[in-house]
């Protein structure tokens, strides 16, 4: 699938308000209501959009730390643990990169008790962990939605 | 503010489906769509609720390399370098972390030699910035739209 | 447990001088003896203060070696590890912390012999160590007591 | 000064509790209420007591983050540096070590702004600071109190 | 074997050009196209020569990525895994080096999916790999043919 | 430029033998000697066969040590400091990488007394250079010729 | 054993002259030959003076390359590892040391093939040992004999 | 110069007793007095042996602290720094090693106070370096004198 300028116009509006209406997309870009709903299905069914969203606030529903983990395993369980750490509710993503580390995680938990019992009961158990390290953040510069990263 | 359960339960609605009417969440949740409406107001007044947003495929919007980032500056540039960062289209997020590392940030951009560009021009041209480390995303095992990391 | 601005001084004086007789405390603060001597009987109750003590001078007692330890284990046997080495006399504190390591220790002994055995017998002998990393004290700048760390 | 058997009775009961009366000490010990006081002047006058003090629960006192930093500094600053941070009140100690960091420092504060804060106005404005890495405290299995490190 | 000038000057003209005539090196060289033969034929026979061929630009034949790998073995399974790595086609050079990484290898592959299968599927299911480390060419500032590493 | 079948088989007769002659590969392939050199000419100018060239042995020409250096720069000098030992005769191959290094680079010299000078006298005197890593070959496995990394 | 003057000054002249005579000795310093002779043989036997030996230059009898390894072990294996490195006739020292590595080992070698021979053969093939790291030497500025190190 | 076997067994004889004289080496060897002088005194001139001196214990006369350190150098500074040092008495040797460091160093000091010292005033004072990393020796398994590292 090819995007032209107005698909890409139609996105950038969404990725700023998800509920605007197609009505308002429509007023904005010179459109129909119509066509532009017409456009955002097809950008839903070709998984341009690959969902509606909001944005919440880690911190105000109590999930206070945010950490990151870089996790070795030994080569035959990689795949197995990704995915059981996949199904973790509290890792929020889970990533194969280059570089030394096998996994890249981001955890978000409540406090730091949280993370204490997250890394000894639900990751030290897990078979095949090697070594473990761990980050927290300090500070958000920028942290953009709207993007898969 | 304190969140109760069906202040609860409607985030888990929007973070699934963002445009959900607040009738389709009242009647999900037995409720009225003037208080649903009421409280989705609330939850966005309190900075709960961030931001009403779409997750974009960032592939199929033509930006195929994803990429980590690990900056050191001396420690005079920290924050003008992050903030500068932070305003570069290519920079996903921009965090502080605990650790080895001043800065964390992750980078989408079209391809090998748009990510080179970046490095040697957007980056490194950057003053008081003494080392770069970089990492590429080689496979998503979970990506977590939804919550603020 | 909420502290005034009172209970905080008597803290301040306590950390300075652990065995200050409670109507000193009490010329001090313009409080009577036995105000002093209820307010103290409360923060020890409440866990403030966990135990009056002295500090001892490691090395006139002959502990002349400080060394700090960076313990890397298999997951599997870290709780079990960090126990028998908080055990071990020669073990001053035992900590879990973020980052690569999986406990860091502080290790006072007489020297450098009393070291060497220390590592080979006391610390490699335990199942489930994979990689030790020291470092000796070679000066101090500052070191607190009266908080616990 | 050489200690003998006695002496180090004396000092493991004032270490268990820093303010036990003379005489008790003496019944414990079968000695004079004069005796014991004599002993223990001339410990502290030789310096092997160097304090009564009371170990308090820094997280009681709302000094609920307890970090590690190893600071590099240009070898030129790296007395005043140390010596800054030992006048620093969030520092409660600071060692210069073998291996690869020049010093090694603790710090108490009360949250993760905070520390953030201390990071960002406080350790990087140093003149001479080249690069900093941070640790934060999971969980203590041992932390003795009564022996200077 | 000990190489003269003119041996030096043949060879200099087929690095540049391979498939020059003899003829052509002759009259360079002022010599006999019989006589070049013979000592070309002389450098092949020597080991000098290991072979003629061309170089071919690897991402006009489909070979994109190229990245460059640490593998960890056990010291045991060494020269067995490095004999694998040598068969395996996407493999384009394999060394052990002093330092800390026991095989440094050179992967020339299609594209990002093709390296997270090889990684995944061709790597880690050798037996003895205990860390791999991976990193991808950004440019190219040289590259010479014509010499065996 | 699409290459098909025919195109690959050509190529891996050249890779093989870089002086076989056209009618040779024809009769092989059941080609005409011209439309093999039309073949190989496309090949050339679509830049697909870049150069003809000679595998030469480098330690029967007198370079018998093979190094890998990981190089640091100050970002400002980094392309500079790359064209600068792209020139140097001693540096077969020089790279810009992901990963923690900015510029990676293959050596070969004589022996050790001329890497020492290559060290000291080529490469630290260059302005902007941190930091230099160096690698000496022991032992290769695998050295592909005929395809650029 | 308590060392005065004259004992250094002996010491530093058979330092710098191993075979120097007790009555050359005694000239320089004022002594009676048979005086030097007692001192000295009271240096031997209380193992001040270990042995009488020669500096034998490593190239010059045919050892030209000299590394120096970081042996990590398996904890269990340290002692029996270093015993039979210790018995290897190209292991010159083995230590011990604070710091990342277990083992720090120096190795005089005849050329690069004896050295991965070494690596391969006699050091891989030791039960226990988990990673090894091996720098060469470029160049020496100073290699004092005559204290053991 | 080439050794044959009588230079071996001569050499030997000598690293094992340095004092041992001719007319017993003959005897052993079944050679003259003469004809031994005389290889001495060529395998003196040709360079093979450097020295006749003595192994002292470093301890004994003390020396009691031996330390290892990497020191890091502006590339610069590097050969200034390392002729510094080689003039440093408490300096032991000095090399330019390839891996990361530039100049490795071991160092032989009374105690724990000297070498804090010999760090923040001999060595951190130099003009140029970046970086210092320092190790302790714990054991010594294997210590061989009579050949140059």
């Amino acid at each position: 699938m090819k995007l032209d300028d107005i698909d890409r116009k139609i996105l950038a509006l969404l990725i700023e308000n998800g509920r605007m209406s197609y009505s308002d997309i429509g007023k904005e870009l010179n459109l129909s209501r119509v066509s532009v709903r017409e456009r955002v299905n097809q950008l839903v069914k070709n998984g341009v959009i690959e969902k509606f969203t909001v944005v919440v606030n880690s911190e105000k529903v109590g999930k206070s730390v945010s950490a990151f983990f870089e996790v070795d395993c030994e080569p035959a369980y990689l795949v197995e643990v990704a995915q059981k750490l996949a199904d973790n509710p509290n890792v929020a993503s889970c990533y194969q990169m280059t570089g030394p580390s096998t996994l890249h995680m981001h955890v978000l938990v409540e406090d730091f008790t949280s993370l204490e019992k997250f890394v000894n009961n639900e990751l030290y158990s897990l078979k095949g962990i090697t070594r473990v390290e761990s980050h927290i953040l300090l500070r958000r510069f920028k942290s953009r939605s709207g993007l898969k990263l």
